[in-house]
């Protein structure tokens, strides 16, 4: 697969910091799982003049470009006409957009505006891109060697249409096969590190840190057998070890709903300083209410006493954040809710109630289940919210783990 | 002010989606601050011809660049020697930039190796830009009419120098006054539209979503009076209306921490559907121990019953996500954990669990306090993680109208 790819992301929403672009990284990553290595990317703003030399810029440097944003309805929205500019043709009515257009406002119960009709004015020559998931129709238009594919802004319209129209066609030669293992509790860096030297039998090796988990990613080119590609993924288990924690399965919060549901086991949660965090990533989860009992944010030393059970002089004896009160809070919580496991999390994220025995970043978790309690400390290094956050994986790991 | 500003972002991991460039919208977002646009954006990955041809496109674009990443002590790290191509000079080891270097290293009680030393070799006629939140120095160079300004990816890093180094250098002939307006419960669309017509005397306005919230920004010309600005600022405060919780203040959370613990009120949360995310965010504030006392993830029935006092017959009357348990759970858990303001959340995230007459979306808040319980209720449009942040915002929102 040797197309030079580069992705233009256009709005002056993106120009002012209004919005960040995720949409360049996603496809970006998509991308690459397809064999495919962005070659640049490029933003531009509304105003047509920078519009076409971004366009011009982007065809020069790509022979495929994917473009994002401007096909709305008002006069911000240029994509159509910048294209046009640059290809050197008159922009007309397709007819083809527009049924698409009514299509979409039918089944919306709503007309068809003069300001929606200008979505179906296309460069002329140009190929439309079905959206089934918004009313801006896509389109491609190719020119001196380039391709250049269209597509709404709108998250959730952009990766359909790349998925329904631009993956399939660039995959079609070559489409390798993608492994995705989730480590958790290893820097990115560290991981890099411990895949040197690792015989990957000609697999390419991606990194993706998606906060606080880090994706080793494997792709092998067309022809591996499975056999093959079982004994690459054999190979970096035993190398990641326990930081693996899933194979082409969920994240974490996933992973734990998953394997408790289909056990049915249960949960609860007594939680200090992520108060609620960890809770609230298994929230997120559908079906999560199989699961999740309940859970308690312990935050005032009463609320430790009061909600959760925890007996008074153990924390008067270690302070709330120790071993002690991290298994009193898992064992409480596990018997209080009757749950099959507990899990107790206490820890001091800063910036202040720090001090030399016990600094900021020190935290204690504890899981406790049907055959005891495990506990587990570390210091986290960063901000406060890194620290909650590392805090909450590192307890949905432990789980996992104890489990394991 | 009319330097015409093009940022430049470097690393593969951008290229290959592993990393979201958030440093882009925060520097551009910054600069309207100060009020310069940004024009475009560009971002290359570690290849030196392709990272020497978009310096040189960025610098013909722009007359002031800034270039992030790059700066690392590794062989990927190549933004100097591509400014030092593009400028068409040599790059020698900068004396000024190896002292900072070795007083960093001296601080942190760690030698300074051949590699770290790399990070010293700038281009000829470089201006050194010190970095105090890290190892590797910035610098800047001019050539050909355009500066480059180039700083660490590290955002942390990046974000202390651009205000160090640039932003002071860029806001010296004309400083507007930013006014940032934080709003709750309208869509940027509806914003707009609101502020359509509104007299700003001048003002440009600017927008920044940030889930679940919206900034309105008002930036001022030079020279306006403190009464002028004060007269717009009315007449938008007017129009947003309920909408606007905070001007030049913090976020929900920060504004709920902020205003209750300068009276020494506390607060206590039952939450279903929201499952800890509030208490959550609550915690994120630095300070927030003094006012958040606990929280109950009340996820199933029993543990509304058991664990926050709901009386069982008010569920199985009502449903469990209704307006009776919404007001049940605020003042349950006010009463059991004995704080000023007691907030309940109920709701159906979906994807399932949606009727007729309860749809996916719909949620019951509460606040209860000292003069009573307000309640209110929604049906929040969205996938089941947007319901739950905007009904975590909503009953933040909701507890401080109740005290305003």
């Amino acid at each position: 697969m040797s197309e030079r790819v580069v992705i233009l992301s256009t709005g002056e929403e993106l120009l002012t910091g209004e919005t960040v672009d995720t949409n360049s990284a996603w496809l970006a990553s998509s991308l690459w799982d397809l064999g495919v290595q962005v070659r640049s990317m490029l933003t531009a703003g509304d105003d047509l003049p920078g519009l076409v030399r971004a366009v011009g810029s982007a065809c020069d440097q790509g022979s495929v470009v994917i473009c994002t944003g401007g096909l709305g309805p008002t006069e911000d929205d240029r994509t159509a006409e910048a294209v046009a500019a640059w290809a050197g043709v008159e922009s007309s009515e397709s007819s083809e957009a527009l049924s698409q257009i009514e299509r979409r406002y039918r089944t919306l119960g709503r007309e068809v505006s003069t300001a929606n009709r200008k979505q179906a004015m296309l460069p002329g020559g140009a190929t439309v891109l079905e959206n089934r998931w918004g009313t801006a129709p896509g389109f491609s238009v190719q020119h001196q060697g380039s391709t250049i594919f269209c597509l709404p802004g709108v998250p959730v319209e952009m990766r359909n249409m790349f998925q329904a129209h631009i993956a399939a066609a660039l995959s079609t030669r070559e489409s390798p096969t993608l492994v995705r293992m989730r480590t958790f509790g290893v820097a990115e860096s560290r991981l890099q590190a411990m895949m040197d030297g690792v015989d990957l039998d000609g697999a390419d090796l991606g990194f993706r840190a998606h906060i606080p988990e880090v994706q080793v990613k494997l792709r092998f080119p067309t022809g591996t057998t499975e056999a093959d590609r079982h004994a690459v993924v054999r190979r970096v288990s035993d190398v990641l070890g326990e930081a693996l924690y899933s194979v082409d399965g969920g994240d974490l919060a996933e992973s734990v709903i998953e394997a408790l549901s289909q056990e049915g086991e249960t949960l609860s949660l007594a939680e200090s300083c992520t108060a609620g965090m960890t809770s609230s990533w298994l929230a997120e989860v559908p079906g999560a209410s199989a699961v999740l009992m309940e859970g308690v944010v312990a935050y005032s030393n009463e609320s430790k006493v009061r909600s959760v059970g925890v007996d008074a002089e153990i924390i008067s004896d270690n302070g709330a954040v120790s071993k002690p009160v991290a298994m009193a809070l898992a064992e409480g919580i596990r018997t209080k809710a009757n749950t099959t496991w507990g899990i107790g999390i206490t820890g001091i994220a800063g910036p202040g109630g720090g001090s030399e025995a016990k600094p900021v970043g020190t935290v204690h978790l504890a899981v406790s289940g049907p055959s005891g309690t495990r506990h587990q400390t570390a210091v986290i290094p960063g901000d406060r919210n890194q620290v909650r956050i590392r805090a909450a994986g590192a307890a949905l790991a432990l789980l996992l783990r104890c489990r394991g």
